[in-house]
């Protein structure tokens, strides 16, 4: 059964300071954990709610994880609830070290690069991190001041995104810029003014940067091709995540 | 001053069923009554913190408040924490009435119409309402077990998306399936298989189903021409609102 201790110990990984400690994170959902399983990246146990024991969809995990010989067990749903994130917690959890899960060394890094400059809302990083799954972008780099992508939030908006990222590094403006330029991306930098992204040709080798939606990209990191997204209504602006998408869906279709 | 039972009143406005019969909201933030002002939608008061109001953004918005003869008081900041839905109130409330801002009359919908079915997350809802904002879509319906557009969490992210649709209704799957086949529009599904998006020619008259990420699309609403995201990596789906941004940049790009 969950200890009171394993359950302030769970809790405790909430906390940006505590999982750089512990190197440690939690999990919550059915689909995030689904995606993690298939990866085993460093699953140390998971909870399961008593009560969705025998829903076919969680039958299939508990039979992934004994395939894989992860520790699950079974606990009272109540008890869950007590570390989960949500109001209405799915019942299941996993405990998974982030530790040398990414590869940080930059001459690694792929030949297409997001770059993000202070994306500090958590859920649209976890959509973009989703996002770059999809179209199979698997390096990233963000600005020092940008949020955790291991923030709980991020962690459920990008519904297993994580594991599909290889290359990840967290850089200051200026070693952003340097290394963008010592290994001669195409750099295009997403801008509410430039050439539409429809227009763009096909590139090989390229780094995009996407500036939050409220500071956009600092000044020191406007620098390449400007690109922009056609508009048509008359709103302030698209969400950076959705942005993003749109995007990669262009640099991505050869 | 706020008092205790306006203060009871604003915070009522966050329950569905308290919306319906006063048909009003409470809107919150900057960026979202910024919006509002813009389009004088039926703004009833705007309570704003004494610890903001020197600042230039939010004197920019009072003037504006002047001009439009709209009413407006400084209050306590403490106190207009009671009514935020966030930790860490902007300080800038407006209680909007919501009685026919929007045409209900299916006659006037427009010729490019965005159907969500089962949009149950209204955070998505919301970014859908934005993009639908950029691109200039002012005709939505939504399958009647969708979230509410008004539910406060659709109103944040979709950040002043709302004051921008034109046509707006609440339909049965049944009801949208004859709307759409009577007035013959071109209808686009989109679905996990299906022709590319990349590939699809440029259309006058279409509709665009979405379906929510947990259920898909309705089966009785599968109709029309399927068409994908082309999928590069292997996560499983992406995020709804950022598939719509991509379907809808091709679409209106003529």
């Amino acid at each position: 059964m969950l200890s009171k201790n394993k359950i302030k110990y769970l809790n405790s990984l909430k906390r940006k300071k505590n999982r750089l400690i512990e190197k440690k994170i939690l999990l919550e959902g059915y689909r995030i954990i689904s995606e993690a399983v298939l990866f085993k990246k460093n699953i140390k146990h998971v909870w399961i709610s008593n009560n969705i024991k025998s829903k076919t969809n969680i039958c299939s995990i508990v039979q992934k994880l004994k395939n894989n010989k992860i520790d699950f067990s079974y606990e009272d749903h109540k008890l869950l609830q007590l570390i989960s994130s949500t109001k209405n917690s799915q019942g299941i959890f996993a405990l998974a070290s982030i530790n040398n899960i990414y590869n940080q060394d930059l001459n690694d890094f792929g030949k297409n690069v997001i770059i993000l400059d202070q994306i500090s809302d958590p859920g649209n990083l976890g959509t973009i991190l989703r996002t770059c799954a999809w179209f199979g972008i698997k390096s990233i780099i963000l600005s020092n001041n940008s949020a955790d992508i291991f923030n709980d939030k991020c962690i459920r908006s990008a519904v297993g995104g994580h594991f599909y990222i290889d290359n990840f590094k967290y850089l200051s403006v200026n070693e952003i810029v340097s290394f963008l330029k010592i290994n001669n991306y195409n750099i295009l930098c997403a801008d509410l003014q430039g050439q539409s992204i429809n227009k763009i040709k096909p590139l090989k080798k390229w780094a995009l940067i996407l500036g939050s939606e409220a500071h956009g990209v600092d000044k020191n990191l406007k620098i390449g091709k400007k690109i922009t997204i056609t508009q048509i209504g008359n709103i302030e602006s698209l969400n950076v995540s959705v942005a993003c998408g749109i995007i990669l869906n262009k640099l991505t279709y050869q």
